[in-house]
C-alpha cells in the first residue's frame, strides 16, 4: 500500500536513534537517547540498599522513575512537584519501565543494591516510554560495569538486552516508530518490549478508534520485530564505544 | 498435557460467572460481577456536566474509578484514603478500564454528560480488573437504559459489547480466568479486552518470569477468544432479565 | 400524639435489623449489617503489631476505619481517595467507632495485637455509623474467636456488648432510628452507644433546628434504651448462629 | 462527698474566667478568653462572600477554624501546618464550634456573609473547646456590631447567646471544668453547649473508663447548667464594657 | 532631607520595642517579641532527640518553624494547616530564623538535643521576620537556661547574641524598621542579621522598584548597626530582669 | 594573598561560562547555561492568561519554576513530584528567579500574558541559581523576540538586562562564582543579582561558618560586579549570534 505518513518515512522504517553515553558525570550511567525529535536523559543510581519488602534476602532491585520537563512538549504542562502528585500516566509509564528492565536482572548476582532508573524527557515527540526503556538499558549496563570494575559484584548481573519500540495503525497501515503526530492520528497504537532472545517481555496494545482484528496484530508484530533488532543493535554499537 | 491448576479447572474453563443488576439502588445502574470469588460492585453514575476539556462540544464522557476495600486481599492493605493518595496500580486500572468503556459509547449520542463507572471490590481473587469492566459493561447499559426512559436521550450511545479476562500461562501451559493462587504463580499474565464483534479493545501482557514467545501469544489470545465469549453471553442474559 | 413519619413507621420502632456473619471470607471477621436500606460491611483484621505509642507494653488496640462508596448516596459524592484526604466527617465516625469498640475491650487480654475494624458503607439511608458500631461489635467478636480458637490468646478481651443507634425529634416528636428522609428533617439528632449493663458510652447530641429541652432529650433517651436493647438481641442472634 | 480535686476546686466551680475583647486590632472581632491557664484567641473576620452552596440564596455562613500553637501544651505537637494536614481532632473541634454558633445566627439577617471564627489556642490547660465557643461568641457580636456600625446590615443577626463548658466523673464524684489534669484522669468527659434560654445546642459524653448511667447524666447535666449560667454572665459583662 | 514617613518616625528611629519573657508556661523559653504593632509569640521547647542526619555525632541542632494566625494581617489569609501546607514564603521565613539561630550556637555544647524555635505572629504589621529572630534569640537562652539548671548541660551552648532588623528605601530616603505601610511602599527593602560582634549573619535585600546602588547600600547597612543595637540593649534588658 | 583554590582558578575568575540558545524546539525561549559543570536548562514559555490576582489589569506576570533532576548531584536526591512537595530550598530558589527577572520587565508592555521559565538542572556543580537567572534572562528575550515577531506586541517589555554570581569567603579569601566543593568550604555565602546599570536586584548573603565583616563585604561586592559583567557581555554575545 501506498501511504505517505507525516513524517514521509516508510511503514517500517524508524526514526533516527543516537545513545549518547555519559551525558553527565555524577550518575553511575548516564544516557542521552534520540529517537528523532524525542530526546530521554537515563540515568542509573547504585545505592547500597533495598527497599524494606527485600531486605535481608540476599536480593536487589531495580526500580525506575520517569518525568517529564514542564516544557518538553508543545504547550507547557504542569509541573507534577508543583502539583503535589506524579499523575496516572507518569505512574503507569515508570512502573513499565522497572518491570521491563527487571526482565534482564538476575537481582540474586545484584546482591543488596537498588539500581534506580531515572528517565527524564527534555523533549518530547512520541515514543518517550520506548526510548526512555531503550536507554535505560544501557544506563543500567554502565552501572554494572562500574560496580564490577569497583568488585562489588563478581557475576553479571545483567542477562541479554532489552528493548522497545512502538507500533500503530496509521490511516489503516502498520507503521513503525510513531512519533507525535503519527501518534495522535493512530486508530491503534502498541507498545512492544522485547529481548535480544526474540521473546515478549511486555505488549500494551490500546485500540484507540476501532477495535484491531488479529491479522492487524500479526502485522504490528512483525513491525515491532524488526525495530527492535535495530534498536538492539545500537545498543550493542554504544556500549562498544 | 496434563497440569492440574491450583483451581482444578481445565486450561480453557472459567470460574463460575455471576452479574446480578440492581444490587443496590441509589446508582442509575448498579451490578455486583463475580468471577469466582472475585466480587466487584460496578456502580453507574449519571452527572449532567462533563470536564472541562469537553465544556461546549456537544459530547459526553465516560471515566472510571477504581477501589479496595482494606479487607478484600488476604491481609489487610492500607486505605487509600487514609494514606493520602490513589497508588499507581489503581489509578492504572482505573485508566484501563474507562477506556475499555469508551471503546463502545458514541460520545456524541450520550450528550454533555459523564457516566462515571465506580469498581469497588469486595472480595478479591484474582481478575478484579476484568470483571471489573464487564461488570461495569453492564452498570453503564443500565444507565443509559435509565436516561432513555426519561426521554433524556433519544439514540442508544452504546455500539456493541465489551468484557475482559486473564490468561496466562501456569507451569508452561496456557490457561484461562486466573485466581489469585494462578496469578502469584504464572509466568506471563495477560488481559484481554475484546468487543463482541471479535475486535480487540486492549492487550496488557507481562512477562513475569521468563518471556513469551510468538507461538505462546497465539495460545493465550485463542484462549481469550473463548473466555470473551462466555462473558458477553452472561452479559446479555443478565441484561434480558 | 399522632404523626406519620416519612417511614410509616411507630416512633419508637426500629427499621428491619440484619446481621450477616461471614459476608466475604478474607477477614478474621466479616459482617454485613442492615439497618433498613443501610447496608455496612464491617470487617476485623488482626495484626500482630501495636501502634508506636503502645509497643511493650504488653496491650493492644482496636482501631477503626469508616468509608462510604462513591454511590452509596443518592448522588454520587467524590472518592476521598481521589480527594487525597479523609474528610472531617469520615475522621470524627471512625474516631467514634473506635472509641465506642475499645469501650468493651480489656487490651491486656488481647496481647500486643491491633484489630482494625473496616467500616464500608455499600448502601446509605441514615445511621451509617449507628449500624457500623453495631455490627462491628459482632465482627469484633468473630475476630476473638478466631483468635482464641488458634490459641493466640487464652482469657477472652471482649467484655460485655456494645450497640448504638439515632434517636431524633421529627416535627417535635422523638423518634427512633432515622433514616436519611428523617434525618434531613429533624430539628435534633442524637447518636447513642450503649453497653448490655445499661450504661452509656458515648451521647452525641446535635440541635439542627432550636435547642432541645431537658425533657426532650429524656424522652430521646428512653426511645434509645428501647432500640440498643433490640440491637443487642439482634447480636446476640447473630452470634449463636 | 469529700474529694479533693487536683484544682483544689469545689465540684460545681468553675476555673477563673476572662474575656478581653480587642486583643488584636486587625479583626472585626478580637477576643482572648481564659479558662484558667486555658488561652484561647479568637477572631471573628467578616467576609462578603459565601461557600459555592450558598451562591444567590440571599444567606450568610458562620463557620469556624481551630489550631493550636505547637507548644500550647505540655509537650511539643508537630505544626499541623508542617505536617500537610490538619487532624481528625481539630475538624472534629472545629466543626462543633462552627455547629454551636450558627444556633444563634439568623443566617437571612446576616446576608451574604461569611463570618470566619478563627480559634488559636496560645496555652491548653483543658477545655480549649469549650473556651473557643464561649470567646468566639463574644467575637462574633463584635464583629455583627462592626457591620451595623457600618450600615452594611440593619437587623442583628445575633439571636441569645450560646456558651460550652465541659464536666465530667472524676474519681466518682461530678465535677465541672476539667482542666488537664482532671481531664487526663476523669471516667467520662463530656462537653456541653448551651443557649440563653436553658436549651441544649449539642451535648458530647464520653465513657473513657466505665460506661456513664442515668443518674450520672443527669448530675453532670445539672453542673453544666450552672457553669453555663456563669459564662453567659462573663460574656454580658464584656460585651457591656 | 525632610521627609514624614507613613510611622511619622524620624528615617533612623526604630518602633517602641518589647521584650516578655514567660509569655506561655509550658514551653522552655516562651517569648513575646513587639516591634511597635507586630507582635510574635516565639517558643524554644527541648527535645532530647536529633534529626537523622546528626544521630550519633554527639552534636545538637537548632531549627525554626513559623507561623501566621490567619487574622494577624488586614485581611484574613487561609490557614495553612487547612490548605495543606505551608507556603514558599513560611518555608523561607523559617529557614532564615534557623539558620540565624544557629550561627550563635556551639552545637557540641548543646549535646544531642534539639532546640525548636516556634514563631506564631499574633499581629502583623511589618517585619515578623525580624521581630521573630530578635524574639527567639531570647526563649533560646531561656531554655538553654533551664538546660544548665537542671544540670544537662555544662557548658553554655550559646555565644554571642543575634538580632535582626530590616532597613528599606522609602521614596529615596534609607528608613529604618518598616511597618507594613512602609514596606509596602518601599522601593528596596533589606532584613540584616547581625551579632553583638558586629559582624553579618545574613543580608538578604530586594530592590522591588528600582535597583539600588552601592552607597545606597551602605546607607542601608549603616542604619541597620544602628537599630541592631538597640535590639541588643533590649535583649540584654529583658535578660536581665 | 596566595591560595589554591579546589578549581584552581584566580580569586576573581569565573568558571567557563557557555550559553546555547534554542536547545529545545518546542519552548519559545530554550537555553542551556553551563558555568563550568553546572548545567541548567532554561525554557521561556509564553501563556496567554495571567494568575487571578491580576486579570483585567492590563499587565503581564514574569513567573518562574526550579527543578533539579534526581541525579544532577553526586548522590541521588529524592523527585520531588514523587514527595508529593517542593521543598522550601526549591521555593526559595524559584522564587528569587521569578524576581529577579521581574526587576527587568515592563509588564505594561507586556499585556495580559504570562512567561514562565522553567530552570530544570541537568547537572550540578554550584551556582545553579545563579546561572539559572543568568540563563533564564536570555530565554526570557528569546520569548519576547517571538512575541514580537508574531505582532503580538509591539514595544519592547525587557529593559537592560540582568544576570547573577556567588561570591564567597574561601580559607578567608573572597572568591568568585564558587563551584560545588568551594561552597561547601566557604565560610560565607552571597548570590548577587545586578542589572546592566550597575544596580543591585538582589543580594543574598549567609555568615555559614563566623560571621563576615563590613569589608569582607566590600570585598566580595566588588568581585560580584567583576563577575556580573562578564555574564553581562556572554548574554549580548549569545543574543547576538
Amino acid at each position: 500500500m501506498n501511504i505517505t505518513r507525516p513524517s514521509g518515512r516508510a511503514p517500517d522504517q524508524m526514526r533516527q536513534v543516537r545513545i549518547e553515553r555519559g551525558f553527565t558525570r555524577h550518575a553511575e550511567g548516564s544516557v542521552l537517547v534520540c529517537f528523532g525529535d524525542t530526546r530521554v536523559l537515563c540515568t542509573a543510581s547504585v545505592d547500597n540498599k533495598v527497599p524494606a519488602f527485600l531486605r535481608g534476602k540476599g536480593e536487589g532491585w531495580v526500580t525506575a522513575e520517569y518525568g517529564m520537563l514542564p516544557r518538553a512538549t508543545h504547550s507547557r504542562s504542569d509541573r507534577e512537584a508543583a502539583r503535589g502528585k506524579q499523575g496516572g500516566r507518569t505512574l503507569e509509564i515508570q512502573r513499565l519501565i522497572g518491570r521491563a528492565l527487571r526482565a534482564c536482572v538476575d537481582r540474586s548476582a545484584l546482591g543488596e543494591r537498588t539500581i534506580t532508573l531515572d528517565c527524564d524527557v527534555l523533549q518530547a515527540d512520541g515514543g518517550t516510554r520506548t526510548a526512555a526503556i531503550t536507554g535505560a538499558y544501557v544506563a543500567l549496563v554502565d552501572a554494572v560495569r562500574w560496580l564490577r570494575k569497583r568488585g562489588e559484584i563478581t557475576r553479571d548481573p545483567v542477562f541479554g538486552a532489552v528493548a522497545a519500540v512502538s507500533v500503530g495503525i496509521w490511516r489503516g497501515v502498520p507503521v513503525l516508530d510513531l512519533d507525535y503526530a503519527e501518534d495522535a492520528g493512530c486508530d491503534t497504537d502498541m507498545n512492544v518490549v522485547m529481548n535480544d532472545g526474540g521473546g515478549f517481555i511486555e505488549l500494551q496494545g490500546t485500540a484507540e478508534g476501532h477495535a484491531f482484528r488479529r491479522d492487524e496484530l500479526d502485522a504490528l508484530l512483525g513491525l515491532a520485530e524488526g525495530g527492535i533488532a535495530t534498536l538492539l543493535q545500537h545498543q550493542r554499537d554504544a556500549l562498544a564505544r
